[in-house]
Order: structure tokens, then C-alpha cells, then sequence
């Protein structure tokens, strides 16, 4: 049996340092939003680390940059990894940049041993995943994946006002390739857990099965303001109290569950907002999220009826707006098993998981069999200048997705009819 | 029997009308703060309206300004009626006005009638009983009550950055008497409710046995913000949900005591208040209030060891802030027998009840019998320029003050030796 190759962990940690230093304001932020300068600076410095790695350099029309490896001229649909490299306001290292950098440690690693795969490999960092600065987020996966007309997409408004096509256009990012142009035979994506699971539970490596379906809602009641001191309990239409029912009875269902289901409301506000004043109206968001759409929908049914409940006994009105819905994604199970597989045998301890964020591989799962590796983030934080995760976790989810890419892409000569698939 | 006297109904509602007029703005807004420009103006025809009914007009030094009556020149402890004209933002013409110019017109009723009282009678506007642009609220009366020394209520610096003596003698209302010069025999002050339960319960006159303490505090609740998608439900430390337990308990607690009791969150807060962030902190507003001094103090301590529990339950901490804290007042036993039986001899339907608000009369019970008559507020509706109260029953209650203060002051030829208490 040939032993197990190993990226080149000096490269690729430095590669993510670089890269974490391309869109530093005076103050020292990180902030990299689709299709600005920095994106252009962070794009010019990824692409030529792909050229050096000898990979064909290719953008379609909505500014996915991908690198290309068709050992031999190979055609065929490749194994894809990939991630973003767009990033939030004011952001950590990892978030995106881990997969990315990490597939092209994977196909450097292969070609410098010589490990040629049966169909080719490409690396692709998607356009703007983050949705900071055009809606929706995940906006390159989903376009090359059919789910938005590229028209439509390069049509979009900024929070800043900027039109997305023009801006790719003025960096240079807007490609000739039509979005799909690459129907990958399988993707895996690396990424920072964003989570606390990993780090608790003390485990390197999460084979993520599914993404959670998301449902976002915004609430408002309507009760009535009155008096706080000559106003009796029993006369009152207290959209506050009403609020913290439905946000104290969300806890506890989400908890009841099977440990899949989590709710949260973020933000609440009371109007008018006076100490001695009975609130007239709460409007607050309702952030619903499960891994299994039939649980979602049991949830979001639940929580509607029991918000009606509540308005009737406490005499006031509630209407809902809904805000965003995904539904939720189940990855492949033959990728699962083999990201399982290749962590045991570099003696690393795994647990299967869901994710609780959005990502490209939902995406791409749309048209191909697709799963995620997560490393553990420290402390759980992300979106955040103190994101981090230590060097060794980052290395060893790297090699992981090189041993499921050398499975995958049919490179691996102990079983040289691997594919995705149960 | 003589038979009972009754106000000019046609002249009191008229001067509310006309004071009503005093301090509109361009859009037609009422707004009179203590001493301003339009309180000097609602003064100024206050004062005449004393001159004309023949008072003696006399101002203390902090502004309160008292119409007095001494029939035959007659001296001792006055029976004083009264209450405040001055306004919140944007007011209704009802607060204050209607116990100060009741009091004018029962003077001016019993002077008409030849019905000389044995003692003096005073009619007194007090100042700054709104608090808004000085705190405290009911300072003029404190100050005359001796709870708050003269000199420091003059240096009050306002939310207008002015100080309230340099306000007073600028409008021409720091008078040369010292506060408390005039110490009552008796106070009665007619208000409207400001609070739905006269109107509901289709009574006329509402004889206020107590006044109820108010507890104002302040509570940072700090938890962990966390990704609202990949935290699992058991591992949050959700500042928000810590509230809302609290909120719900509250109003389950004050619901369950005797019906006295009211609680009230009016203010609540999150941070960061993002959808998709579990809130880190919540800052909210708890205003307690109870007629009874050990029920309000119980109520506070169940709040404080329920609030423990919480924070302890929800891995998170509690701070609190005393914003206020005034304890609850029991007016004179004797007055209140004497408003029902007014009411009753009238015809009027009457029930005793507890002032949810804060009242010069409160600090009048600190120096002599004092008691308060209600009349209805449409809706409950105050501190707003929908603020109303009925013609008939405006007239009632003033009628109700006057056989009131008839009998106090020993002007009621069936029982010359009335007085207050019990």
C-alpha cells in the first residue's frame, strides 16, 4: 500500500496568513467584500498561487475563480473543493479561505507525488458567500449551481448601491465561462466548524451529514399602551409580556426535540419604550433552524400556533413576516463515510454533524454529491476578528480532504474505482 | 336641612378651557412646562382668576403659588384643595388643572352662597408635579411638605440645562414666603384617574384611600452571544431568553397577589440585536407598585430571588440598578368616609380605589389629613392630548370637593364641628 500523502502544512498556513493580510484597513480590520478592491487583491494573489501550482486559471460570468488540474488533458467532471474568500466586515482568517487554500494544497500534493487522479480536480473560490454587500449570500455557488439566472444575479443592488456585475467587471472578475460550466462529479468543502461542537467535545474532525434548513421571521404585536401604575393586571394587552411567552415557550420546544432543532430571537424591541409605560407592540425575529425539513416545518407549524394561543389569551394581535427560507440539505452519504473513514485512519477522532450555517457545498449538492470536514473554531467564534483555529486542527482537516479527494477522483491505488455514492 | 350647594359648572369648564389654550405651539400641541414661559402665562391667569373670586394671592419661594381664603380675616389652619398646572409634552387639558380650578370654584361657590367655613380656605398650584423638565416629580409640594430643603430644589438643573430658581424668578414666581408657611388643616385634591376603572365600571366618583409605592429598577441580564445556527440549544447562555423568563414571571407574580399589586416591563433591549446572533446582553425595565408597604417590599424581594434563580438556571448574571423607590401612602380614613358620603348623597356611584400615580397629595399626607376624589378618564387615556374626562363628571367631582371641603372646613351648618380624621 502506497503511505499516505501529506500536504505541505508550512505553504499552506502561510498562504492563509497572506491572505488574512490582503484587505486590512488603517485600524488593522480584515475586510474583504465581494467584488471590492481587496476581493480583486485577495483573487490576483489566489490566482497566481493557482498558476504556480500549474492549474488552469478560469472565471465564469459570475466571477467564480476556478483552477483547473486535467492531468494528461484529462477531460471528464472533476472532483471539485473550494469555499469563498470573500469575507464579512471586520472578519477572522478562516472562514472561506481554509477550503480553498487547502484544495490547492491537495492538488499540489498529488502532483508533486506523482498521484495522478482519473478525472480532473479543480479548486473554486465562489462569489460572494458572505452576502455582505449583495443578497443572497452564497450568491456564486447558487448561480453555478442553476438556482438564480446569471442575468438576474449580475443585476444585483449593493447595500452600497453598486450594481455586482459592474463591479465584477471593473476588477476584472467578470469571466467568459457560463456559471456550470464545470459539472463537478463530486465537491468537498473544507471549513471552520463556526461552532463550539467540535472544541467541547474535543474532536478533530466533523463529517458534516447535513445542513440545517433556516426559517426567519419577523414578529410584531399589538397590544395596548397604557398607564404602568393605574392600570390593572387583569386590563392589560401587554405586547411585552406576550413577546417573552412566545420567546420562553421557543426555548423550551426547540429544546424538547431531539437535540436537532434551534430557535433564537436576536433582536426585540418594545414600543414605546418608557419604564412606566405597558408596552403596545414587540416586534422581534424568530430564527428557526432544523437539519430535517419535515421537523422545520413540524416547528415553524408549532410555533404559528402557538403564537396564535398566545395573542388570543393575551388579547392582542401578532402578524408575521417572513424573511428568508432555506430548506434543509442532507450531504452524501458515501462522502460522509469516506471523510469518516480517512480521519480514522490518520488516527483522528470524528463525530458526524450537522452544519448550522449556510455554505457553498449546499449549493453544489443541488448537482452532485457533495459533503463538508469541519475543524474545530476556538471558543466557537466567528464572524469575528478573534475567530481562530489552531494550526494543527487546520493541517489535519487539510490531509483529510486530500485522502477523501485521492479516494474520490479515483487516484488511490488501493481502490482505483472509488466514487461518491453509497 | 340647607340645601346642597353646586358649582358654576359653565364658568369651571370654561377657565379649563381657557387654561387649555395657554401653552399650545404652532401645531397646536400643549405644552406647559414648570416654570417657562407658558406656565408664567397659565399662571398669570390663574392668579387673576384668584384676584377676581377675591383670595389673596401668595407665592413661596419655590413657586408654589395658593389663593387664599380668610373669611372675616379669620386665621388657623386652612382647609387646602389644589393640585398643579403644569403639563407634560404634548399633554391633555385635564392633569392638574381640574383639581386647581375645582378648588377656585368651590371658594367662589361658598363665598357666593354666604357660606362662611370656620377655618381658612386654600386653593394651591403647585410646582413641577410632572417632573419633566425638573426631577424630582412633585417637588413643589415636597418641598412644602419638608421633604426636600428649599435651597437645593432651587438649584435643580433641568433637562434644559436651566436651573429652576433662576426659571422661577425670571418668570416672576419665586415668591417671598417660605415653603410650608400655609400648614393644612386638611387636603383634598380632585383629579382624573388617568387609569381605566371608573369607566369600565360605570362609576362616578372614585374616593382614593392610598396611593400606591413604586419600585423602579434597572436589570442588565449578561449572557454569551453565539451563532444562532450552529449552538446548540444546551450549550447557550441566552441573555434574551434569561428575560423573557423573567417578564413572564412577573406578570404571573403580580396577577396572583390580591389584585393591588401591578409589574411592568416597559423597556427591554438586546445586544447585539442581530437575527442571527443569541443575545449577549438584555437590559430591561421593571416597575413595581403596590399600595401596601410590606406587599411592595415582598414583591421586590420575590423579583430579586427570582432573578438569582434565573441567572443562575441560565448560566448568566444579574445586575440591577434602583432607579426609585417612593413607598406607598395611606390617605385619611376620615376624608375618604366623607368623599363617599358626598358622592352618595348625591347620587353618585362610588367605589374607593388606589392611586396608581404619584399626586401632590401624597406629600400633603406627610403634614396633614389628606385624601384624593377620582373622576373617570375616557379610555384611561392620559399624559396625551386625548386625555378626557366628561363634562357631568368633571362637575360632579368638583361638586363632590365642595361638600367635602364644606363639611372640613365647619361650614356645613349640620355638623359645625366637622373635621378630618376618623
Amino acid at each position: 500500500m502506497t503511505p499516505p500523502l501529506s500536504i505541505d502544512a508550512a505553504r499552506f498556513l502561510g498562504r492563509l496568513g497572506s491572505l488574512a493580510r490582503i484587505g486590512r484597513d488603517a485600524q488593522g480590520r480584515l475586510t474583504r467584500l465581494a467584488a471590492s478592491d481587496a476581493d480583486r487583491a485577495g483573487r490576483d494573489a489566489l490566482a497566481a498561487w493557482m498558476r504556480e501550482a500549474g492549474l488552469e486559471v478560469m472565471v465564469d460570468r459570475i466571477g467564480n475563480l476556478i483552477g483547473l488540474w486535467r492531468p494528461g488533458g484529462r477531460d471528464g467532471a472533476p472532483v471539485m473543493m473550494g469555499s469563498h474568500i470573500d469575507t464579512v466586515i471586520d472578519a477572522g482568517a478562516y472562514d472561506g479561505c481554509t477550503g480553498v487554500l487547502a484544495g490547492l494544497a491537495v492538488v499540489e500534493t498529488m502532483r508533486a507525488a506523482g498521484r495522478e487522479p482519473a478525472r480532473p480536480l479543480a479548486v473554486a473560490a465562489f462569489t460572494n458567500e458572505e452576502g455582505v454587500r449583495y443578497a443572497p449570500d452564497m450568491l456564486g455557488s447558487l448561480v453555478a449551481a442553476g438556482g438564480l439566472a446569471v442575468e438576474e444575479a449580475l443585476a444585483t443592488v449593493g447595500t452600497d448601491g453598486t450594481i455586482l456585475g459592474e463591479e465584477l467587471a471593473r476588477i476584472g472578475y467578470a469571466g467568459p465561462h457560463e456559471p456550470g460550466f464545470l459539472r463537478p462529479h463530486a465537491y468537498v468543502e473544507l471549513h471552520v466548524e463556526q461552532g463550539p461542537v467540535l472544541e467541547r467535545e474535543g474532536i478533530a474532525i466533523g463529517a458534516v451529514e447535513d445542513l440545517q434548513g433556516i426559517s426567519w421571521q419577523e414578529v410584531t404585536i399589538a397590544g395596548a399602551a397604557n398607564h404602568a401604575g393605574t392600570t390593572p393586571m387583569a386590563m392589560r394587552r401587554d405586547a411585552g409580556v406576550a413577546a417573552a411567552q412566545v420567546v420562553t415557550w421557543l426555548r423550551e420546544r426547540a429544546r424538547a426535540g431531539n437535540g436537532r432543532s434551534v430557535a433564537t430571537v436576536g433582536r426585540l424591541r418594545l414600543e414605546p419604550d418608557a419604564i412606566n409605560v405597558i408596552p403596545a407592540r414587540a416586534v422581534f425575529t424568530v430564527d428557526l433552524r432544523d437539519p430535517d425539513a419535515a421537523r422545520l416545518s413540524a416547528l415553524e407549524a408549532d410555533f404559528a400556533a402557538r403564537l396564535a394561543a398566545v395573542a388570543r389569551a393575551e388579547q392582542v394581535t401578532a402578524t408575521v413576516r417572513r424573511l428568508a427560507r432555506f430548506d434543509p440539505v442532507a450531504f452524501d452519504p458515501g462522502i460522509v463515510r469516506a471523510i469518516e473513514a480517512a480521519a480514522g485512519a490518520r488516527g483522528l477522532s470524528t463525530r458526524r454533524m450537522t452544519s448550522g450555517a449556510g455554505h457553498d457545498a449546499q449549493m453544489m449538492a443541488r448537482i452532485c454529491p457533495a459533503a463538508m470536514i469541519f475543524v474545530p473554531s476556538i471558543g466557537g467564534i466567528s464572524h469575528n476578528p478573534r475567530e481562530r483555529t489552531a494550526d494543527a486542527d487546520l493541517v489535519a482537516g487539510a490531509n483529510v480532504l486530500l485522502d477523501v479527494v485521492v479516494r474520490l477522483s479515483g487516484a488511490d491505488p488501493a481502490s482505483p474505482s472509488a466514487g461518491a455514492g453509497a
